[in-house]
């Protein structure tokens, strides 16, 4: 069966694309990613290697596929607005991912669609940014408003001369810009709500989950998120909904989100594509964020996004071993929990990249959670 | 992570190498697949094709992995051993999948072994078998050594000229050689015990599961097995256990057995790969028979096997659809039935082939297999 099947290509060769794979493989949808170099992480499904900042290069892979996705959101817009013209489905659409790909565009959106977000500003130079600065308390958080990613491009800041640096790059570049400011949000916790919408607006959420960040890059994921108040939940999958339907993403959307000390939501950021807070899915969820990401850009029905198991808990690995041969950390880890699924993105270690994560799922996350962070640390 | 990985080489490209490659990308193991032709099921990790019987092209595709497992079990025993002879890993064994290459050695081990089997004896001729047969009951179960699946080889005759046509193949047959005769066995379900095994000696088995064949073919699979008796699934685990270290078997090795009316247990075949009575395993357990398989014959620490649910239903989709397209059954499949998890083995449709299979997980048999049977029914 399936000898009628789409093919999906993937711009990207990273892990998010290589975990793609998997369910294309499970569900008979063909897959072949356009990859930045060989021997990256998507390798297996790399039918193409190229620059995807080439227009031409992007055209002649998306040529042999049916539909065009993403590992990442860097693909300018312009090369996919000429897909669009050239009768080419693209999944997002570049009109839903320049929300993802321009913070300033995204704050804009937001406050359009009535979503709460923290107080912010888009700033031209040093002296607004100095009042916005004063005006909240004497300390905010500065974002470029593209190209950053695991708290690069992010600084938190008191005085205005800290980002004169990224001012003067703004004052260089023809397109000239802003840099966004936002308060500090006094936040009990982290949260991320995954969506997956179909181009025909079919639409499934997950349970809204916890990331624990640290040196701004995801460390841990706690599904469900165990907040202070269950409506925090449902305000969390409304949100979702809102930014879904309102910016016409089609494909998997994470929805950062702050819950703040006095219990309201408030949306930090917005990704279009699998993300790190999704990844728990691929055995906490009945559907994976990969599965109905694929189905939704081949606009195929949605799956169902319960969980499994009443917790599932993620965790990072992020380095790798700096000593000692990954292969030995393996026979550690399996023999030691083997209840531990442990995912490797074929990537060479490196401080802090992400190289792989390791998910455990139960009863609940008291007894998940110690598990997953102890199999983790074998690779430490 | 994995810049050291070991590299498995699967022989053969059917729908069982290709379900060993998504846990292979999760786990960070690469893996490389000699297919029979291009565009086989497991195509995507199809690095090189030709034919498995031919010396060189296996000895060719050995050197290019780190250790060599099987899709199906045709490949010559001579050249798997010399293959061990040249220093190639080789999982399972020669030694030990003679056992499921043969069916008549099978038999002669599994007696020295003292597992129970349903009366048998080899016969070289009609004389032969029909005492066989007039000692039984006037029927029996009369099966080639060789190369039978799925119901092929499998003859079950009352008068011995039934099967003339065999015994005049092996008249013809250099090697000569026998017909295995059995007995017609009165049985009230066919059952299949999954177990797993590394070259170090450590074994886990899945819970026994009830197969239900039609025509010869597995079509349903219920995990775990409604046994009359709860010491039946000890039994069956037993047998699993003694099977596997008798035999030596690396891998995956799936003991097939009835239960019958009087409450025992019966060996009937041996299969040394993953197998179709261990497809629900993919959602139905914490590590699938396909992760455990690579695990296994990469000599890591096998995975739990315990169920992620209280039950799942496997059920295949043999023939796929006769008219209409495959896009379209999987709009309607998958609008219908969203908790279902449907694979497609990405093969043409030919009446009676196995070309997909759809698992539904949950609180007990009763409510998922009707799901499960819903879902596979849209494809026929």
């Amino acid at each position: 069966m399936a000898n009628d099947s789409i093919k999906i290509g993937v711009i990207g060769g990273g892990q998010l694309a290589r975990m793609m794979v998997p369910p294309a493989i499970h569900l008979g949808l063909r897959i072949s990613v356009l990859a930045e170099a060989a021997g990256m992480s998507a390798a297996r499904a790399a039918d193409a290697v190229g620059d995807y900042r080439d227009p031409e290069t992007v055209y002649a892979f998306a040529e042999t596929v049916d539909v065009i996705t993403f590992d990442h959101e860097h693909v300018p817009g312009e090369i996919l607005r000429e897909l669009e013209a050239r009768g080419k489905q693209v999944h997002p659409r570049p009109d839903a991912l320049q929300f993802a790909q321009d913070k300033i565009l995204m704050r804009e959106k937001l406050e359009e669609l009535g979503v709460p977000v923290p107080a912010w500003a888009k700033v031209a130079d040093e002296a607004a940014l100095q009042n916005f600065i004063d005006a909240h308390g004497g300390r905010a958080v500065v974002k470029t408003a593209r190209g950053g990613y695991d708290g690069k491009g992010v600084r938190v800041v008191s005085d205005a001369a800290e980002v004169r640096d990224w001012f003067t790059a703004l004052a260089e570049d023809a397109r000239g810009g802003f840099l966004l400011v936002e308060e500090l949000v006094d936040f009990v916790r982290e949260l991320s709500q995954l969506v997956a919408r179909r181009p025909s607006g079919e639409i499934r959420t997950w349970p809204v989950v916890e990331t624990i960040q640290r040196d701004g890059v995801c460390a841990e994921v706690l599904a469900p998120a165990p907040v202070q108040h269950a409506s925090t939940l449902d305000e969390a999958a409304e949100i979702g909904l809102k930014v879904a339907e309102g910016t016409g993403v089609t494909g998997v959307l994470a929805v950062e989100m702050f819950e703040t000390r006095d219990g309201r939501v408030l949306v930090n950021e917005l990704a279009m594509r699998p993300h790190n807070s999704g990844h728990f899915s691929i055995e906490g969820s009945v559907t994976s964020q990969f599965e109905n990401h694929i189905r939704a850009v081949a606009d195929l029905p949605l799956g169902d996004t319960s969980m499994t198991r009443p917790a599932a808990v993620m965790v990072n690995v992020l380095g790798g071993p700096s000593e000692g041969t990954m292969l030995a950390r393996y026979q550690q880890a399996l023999a030691e929990h083997p209840a531990a699924k442990v995912h490797s993105y074929d990537k060479q270690s490196r401080p802090g990249r992400k190289v792989g994560h390791v998910t455990v799922t139960g009863a609940d996350l008291e007894t998940v959670r110690p598990a997953a962070v102890a199999a983790a640390a074998v690779f430490e």
